[in-house]
């Protein structure tokens, strides 16, 4: 990391800490060989995987089922030049064992849009990594570092 | 699009009108053969281009300049689950002229972290892609929508 770009670099524990208090997520991946964004709200499983929850007929599970991801958070707030920024990139799986998909079912994310034929796909926390913006004017630490 | 998932398609100007309310967004590009994600500030430019401003040898200049490239921004109420996201996807180009440079020292973007190094990066408005979550429970239209 450039040392002048204005950013901290956040450690695993921290970055887990913040993504934890973000309500929606971003699963980035490439679609027809571009690159493709997308908001999702998730949760943190206990071993940190990230999981999503979406009709197994979507186009986002059959695209990022065994592929490598990126799952980003922030909380960036323009004006004060304060935030941070999350991302997570490991393996995508859909989740095909009934007894986990069950376990899921009761603790797992809820779906924006009902549906019963829901997946819910897990991401493994393989790499871990954020910043912090340092650079701004105003240097508030990010919330869930807060005492 | 899935008629399903729970989201409206929005057209090109529905999408340009809620970038330009947008304080912040996402560029994402490929780093090392995995996808990166990094939240950035942006202005858009007379012809829709996305702006972004950054320092001359940082990463994200080195890494973009002559790569297509998505840039995402979104706001998304996870309670209310209502919300929207535009993806902006085209060729990112650090601008080299000289008389543009100085029309976007004037206009452009401002640096999160102030450096007189900085230069200006042009991503094209190529394709630009997005939808509103209209699966929620209560359905307000998107900010830049209302009347």
């Amino acid at each position: 990391m450039n040392p002048h770009d204005g950013f901290r670099e956040l450690d695993r524990q921290e970055c887990l800490g913040l993504l934890g208090t973000a309500p929606v997520g971003r699963i980035v991946h490439t679609r027809h060989a571009l690159p493709a964004v997308l908001p999702v709200n998730f949760c943190l499983d206990a071993d940190s995987a990230v999981l999503l929850r979406t009709a197994a007929e979507s186009e986002l599970a059959q695209a990022i089922d065994g592929v490598v991801v990126a799952f980003e958070a922030d909380e960036v707030d323009a004006r004060a030049h304060s935030g941070w920024s999350v991302v997570v990139t490991g393996r995508a799986t859909v989740v095909t064992d009934p007894v986990e998909h069950g376990r899921l079912s009761r603790t797992g994310p809820r779906s924006w849009v009902a549906s019963p034929q829901d997946v819910f796909i897990r991401i493994e926390p393989e790499l871990v990594t954020g910043r912090e913006l340092v650079g701004g004017r105003t240097r508030p630490p990010p919330r869930a570092l807060r005492g």
